[in-house]
């Protein structure tokens, strides 16, 4: 083999050396306990599914089209899964009969999109998922919105860093019908319009809204909906069912301290298909990042493509790392270190038996301390080099004449202080 | 859609519902615990590499057999990971220059091999590998068998539920050609035949060993290998790099206590292109289940497929989960709960706001106790049983009367106990 191969990872995919798995496993810690905290539980499924559970939520084309997928050899096309929620609602309609409603569960599973590559967009990414399954009232929205908030909390970010986008689909659907006064075939082509409102010019956005049948007044009504708070806006159908979940949600959260977080934004669609009552978007605060970076909302029907006329409804949100990571790079809210820091290197010299060593790191590590002798045999300058290059916060050292009067020398590697103690009071000080 | 999908993980994989996965959380919790405490550091690499990184190391046609490999849009081919050493030498490889050796590594990657499926053997695993790269001498072996060692003690196994067989690569060429008389070449022959000798009825493997001229006296002499201790074996051929290196290891685990779970057994190849040192098997010594549970040792040139001329040498293992969660059931040593098992759930009134419970929950969770409010408005034995169910420890009950006085009612789901006291008395007994 004279060709070699390259060391690059696959194009939208990443290598995490140590420095970043240690910052991964904090980040994926502050969220576990979070969301244990409030009696979330925590559930996986398989990298792989039929590609039909894809295909049948979001069409074949797609599902082709977003997923990595192929024929394994029984000729069965597998996708790797590129979102979540089709493998819950598996998991969920698989064992309707033994779970107890409302389910409150969360996972962070890792996935692949087939996409192309950019800021805050990789191919490979973990997603966390968190859901109420089995509650149709707005308590289970309020607890999926509180949850977001202290999650990000957790993280240490505070209202002047995030904010969160609230609307509801049901009110959104009410309100463009009181205004446009159209049934809900008129109301979803005007909707079709809102949707794509940013995407396209200001002339376009009127001339389709036109094209419906709308005046200008009606269109400067719509308008309007963009700069009201929520009661101004609920004020426009007061007897909509959304309208009264909206009041309920912001009412709840101001009881509980967290209006400060929360804003009423009409703008909140997220796509017309899928969900069906509250809808919300995370926002960054920071000028530069000021965009959604997660969201989500409540949605019907989670099982029915399992299990017949059963009806299971669900509230959540998916968070992907990467986006979340950009904004605590951003907010400065990344730890300097993680862990309590310290982490021992035995040195050895070839005067002392190693078996003193290895006995000593025993110690060290039945202790709790992070330690490790160290390997191979070079000179002791060599071994404290790799110390300090390996980052341990300590080394210990011990010659012949240490081990015969039954002390060692414990060395802080950033202070450069050393002092000559018995290994018990070591133990103590390194605690 | 009238036909319903399928509510099946696909085949070889599993679905982890929270009971799973609380054991699954408490599992990679112990290694990671245990790894971390020793100073080996966690990384982790994309699941998807170019298939060339298999295909190099074992064959185009094993690789296509064994992986679940596909063309990306880019013309690539791509495999899901069956394996990570291909992706950790790749890593390595990528920062030779900026790693400061010898690397103390471990992973719990997830990857999928294409294989029938049968107990212990799945399609979807997760695999810990726990390496140390660059050092060549045998304190890494000794570290990382007693690594071993320490992780099978950290999951509560002794010295009665498991055995380290240990054997090395370098000692089996010598002392076969110490037997044999033979040459490199003609040692390699007889190696084949010894590697499959549980394989095929002993005449076969007698009538091979007499066709590469081998006496009876000799395969006798080979026989009794299997029936030796380590310093009858090393006798044979005392001179031997390999021989020296067995002693110095099985002398370290004496002095270390750890020489009660390890034994020296010829019969630990582990197939004969990849190991050239130290190699060993950890034993399960269940009757029922005698066997192999995972293993590694010491192989060399990890980066040449990467980099040229550069040699780094590495010692390790790797160790399937669902092996080991198998060893740990039939032992008996999977833990009754996981956590300190306190998970309280707040009832709820309509004759009390429901912020007053909102708060109550607030509260508990700020001071750190797992807890959920009553999600929905069913009636208060509904929320009971749902608290039961849903294994909840305790459950809060604040109606009108406790509200005014300031006081709530707390009772233990399992004793069915309750007391009435304040909430900072009621978190204080949580706690």
């Amino acid at each position: 083999m004279s060709e070699k191969l390259s060391t690059q990872p696959y194009k939208g995919t990443r290598d995490f050396y140590p420095a970043e798995m240690r910052m991964r496993n904090w980040f994926f810690g502050v969220i576990r306990r979070e969301l244990e905290n409030s009696a979330f539980e925590e559930y996986n499924g398989p990298m792989l599914e039929s590609l039909d559970l894809y295909a049948a939520k979001s069409g074949e084309e797609i599902a082709n089209k977003q997923t990595y997928n192929f024929l394994d050899r029984g000729d069965r096309r597998l996708a790797i899964r590129p979102e979540m929620t089709p493998t819950v609602a598996r998991m969920v309609a698989g064992k309707m009969g033994e779970l107890t409603f409302p389910l409150k569960w969360f996972s962070i599973p890792n996935m692949y999109r087939y996409e192309a590559t950019q800021r805050g967009r990789l191919r490979e990414f973990w997603q966390l998922n968190v859901d109420i399954f089995g509650c149709d009232t707005y308590e289970a929205d309020l607890e999926i919105v509180s949850s977001a908030i202290r999650l990000m909390r957790a993280f240490g970010a505070d209202e002047k860093m995030f904010t969160v986008r609230i609307n509801n689909r049901r009110f959104f659907n009410d309100v463009i019908a009181a205004i446009t006064g159209k049934d809900t075939e008129g109301s979803k082509a005007v909707s079709k319009v809102i949707d794509h409102k940013n995407k396209v010019p200001r002339e376009v956005y009127e001339k389709e809204l036109t094209s419906l049948g709308l005046s200008a007044e009606q269109i400067a009504k719509i308008d309007a909906l963009y700069h009201m708070n929520v009661t101004e806006a609920t004020d426009l159908c007061p007897d909509s069912r959304g309208a009264g979940e909206l009041r309920q949600l912001f009412d709840a959260l101001e009881k509980m301290g967290l209006s400060k977080y929360c804003i009423f934004d009409f703008g909140i669609i997220r796509g017309l298909d899928y969900y069906t009552g509250s809808v919300f978007e995370v926002f960054d605060n920071a000028p530069e990042n000021n965009r959604a970076m997660f969201g989500g909302g409540r949605y019907d029907n989670l099982v029915d493509l399992f299990v017949k006329n059963a009806k299971i409804s669900g509230v959540g949100y998916g968070m992907g790392d990467v986006t979340l990571e950009n904004f605590l790079v951003t907010h400065k809210l990344l730890p300097q270190t993680y862990g309590n820091g310290v982490k021992v290197l035995v040195t050895r010299f070839d005067d002392v038996p190693y078996e003193k060593y290895m006995e000593l790191t025993d110690t060290l590590r039945n202790a709790g301390i992070v330690s490790s002798i160290y390997l191979g045999q070079k000179k002791f300058g060599k071994q404290l080099e790799y110390a300090v290059k390996g980052e341990y916060s300590h080394a210990i050292i011990m010659g012949g004449d240490e081990c015969a009067r039954g002390v060692v020398r414990l060395k802080n590697l950033s202070t450069r202080e050393e002092s000559e103690l018995s290994v018990t009071d070591a133990i103590e000080l390194l605690k």
